[in-house]
């Protein structure tokens, strides 16, 4: 490791990797997922001219958005933009996006022998674009604000690649799991390889955090969970680059946090289904990040800085917290009440002294 | 209220509402949601020759569809073959189902103004095709078998309203919710009298419990379900004719199963992602129903059965306890792994006195 620079220092001591180590931070830190979407006209135009996928392999695209995002809202953290799903294709896998933006997976993984052909991806050589996205991003970027990487986590990759696309009852990822257990080991240990090379290659271009999205991880059980999940989870998150912080996040987890907590991570993300003080009584030492409903920027503007003051309320002032929604944002979501959310979190959270 | 006969003793004393009422009984009762359906050969042989709807209005081919899965079942408890959505029609909106069996409510509600164009139910006799199909099951079947009316929950179904049909994030029915309360409220009301009316008829015609499906009310924080639901959700369940079983079910739901026994009824219903213990040490005094995640039902038989013994074990023998899966059965689910799961419960649970 080389000496930190003035700027990796500047990065070091910014409110959200204060708050990533639970650190005394100014003012509560506030990022968005997603931020950088279709509900942000500014985007919609460079979409105008290119399909999301080309946006997601077109660094210099993909550098602006991010950093656009980042100064239209005045958060506290960027994060890159690309697709969870973008890792399927070095496992060789064929990824497309219909007209609604929902991913399809052409041949889906059903079975043993479906696993055997998912390639072992010794190399992330062809997500190259993604790492100069983050480099571009990165010199763009005010040199204090971090710029978070992130991949899916092995389960949310896996309900995608074993059900071909979004799901409701994830019957074939389950059935899988159940009648072939072997085979889903495999299947979630040749993901989690390529993830933690990904992820690396990622902090190696410039990202100051890592985001593990497991979206889909709340239709499980615990006793799924346990068994089918957290090894893997967690073996990713023990092999990301010593020194980094790793946000673990995922949706309706209300039963599963301390089994999260036991897969590991710096920050666990939590959803507005779980009270943030309730959640954070559960886990422990750790910071949390949330957990406003995405959907409360569609009521007026009152009532959504009324809902993040009780956020803030439930969080108490406990250093690691990182304020944040509860999945990411929706495409029709007003703007103007973006902005308006992240100043109401600055002033709200200011420490008077 | 007349006398007791000797059938309605015999239904009282079944072990399906002996649990209902936490008394002991000899084995585990069980029943499975949507019992009656695409899964089972009969039920697709009736609907070669009828829609969704048409099947829903024709009372002898709803009663025949009914008693046909209890008795290739042998479960504990009939449920009427109905949809929660035929509350719609008597409240002045059109109601279709898609090719893919998808609701489609036309002219969805989502101002003020829509809610004032919602009929206010006062007689629900348009309805009379499921009382008619109640009193023909309620003969059919054998004279100690429970038959269950039920409906949707009165935010279920104004999620379905305010929608238009089924929803992933729910933004209509929330921005109504925190935009306009006083239009929310009376569209929760409007619902929750019409419902209640509803269930007492279902009671009337023969229906020995009613069950309120809460489905999506799980996308909800506690704070929202407590300020928006509850109160409506409780005004139902006490209007319920006085001495029959209510049961309430909903998934998701981890994190509201204390305000959902606040608003009442005999049984709370729990999805797999709760521990079935767990959640009843957290609800006390009251049935629980529950909670095998019906994608169980797709692994092998031993799977399936190890699955079943779990949650036996986890209800460790204590009166009250309902056996069901979380959610509905799945179309594709093995009728053989269903017959199985129920014909183990009754075994494992045999008390040996």
């Amino acid at each position: 490791m080389s000496e930190r620079s003035d700027s990796d220092l500047e990065l070091y001591d910014s409110p959200f990797m204060r708050a990533c180590r639970r650190e005394p931070v100014p003012y509560t830190p506030v990022w968005l997922m997603r931020q950088a979407g279709r509900y942000m006209r500014e985007y919609r135009e460079v979409r105008a001219r290119t399909s999301f996928l080309e946006l997601c392999k077109t660094p210099e695209l993909a550098a602006e958005v991010t950093v656009t995002a980042v100064e239209r809202l005045n958060v506290d953290a960027a994060i890159i933009f690309a697709d969870i799903l973008l890792i399927v294709e070095p496992l060789g896998l064929r990824l497309e996006f219909g007209k609604d933006e929902g991913p399809i997976i052409h041949d889906p993984i059903r079975t043993a022998e479906d696993v055997d052909r998912l390639h072992e991806v010794e190399s992330v050589e062809s997500l190259n674009y993604v790492y100069e996205a983050i480099r571009l991003t990165r010199r763009a970027l005010s040199s204090n604000l971090p710029l978070i990487g992130f991949c899916g986590a092995p389960f949310t990759i896996a309900s995608y690649i074993v059900e071909g696309g979004g799901s409701r009852n994830y019957v074939h990822t389950k059935r899988l799991m159940y009648t072939d257990a072997g085979a889903w080991n495999v299947l979630m240990s040749k993901i989690s390889r390529a993830l933690v090379r990904y992820l690396n290659a990622q902090i190696e271009a410039g990202a100051q955090a890592v985001q593990l999205f497991d979206s889909w991880v709340g239709c499980l059980s615990q006793d799924d969970y346990r068994k089918y999940v957290l090894p893997h989870t967690r073996s990713v998150i023990e092999s990301v680059t010593h020194g980094t912080p790793v946000i673990q996040f995922g949706t309706g987890t209300a039963t599963l946090l301390e089994l999260m907590r036991e897969a590991g991570g710096d920050v666990i993300g939590v959803d507005w289904r779980v009270d943030l003080g309730d959640a954070w009584r559960r886990l422990g030492d750790v910071a949390i990040m949330g957990n406003l409903d995405p959907v409360a920027l569609f009521a007026n503007r009152d009532h959504v800085i009324a809902q993040a003051r009780k956020i803030l309320d439930s969080a108490n002032g406990r250093d690691g917290h990182i304020f944040n929604l509860g999945h990411g944002i929706l495409p029709e979501t007003p703007v103007d009440n973006v902005i308006a959310l992240v100043e109401a979190v600055h002033e709200m959270s200011l420490k008077s002294n």
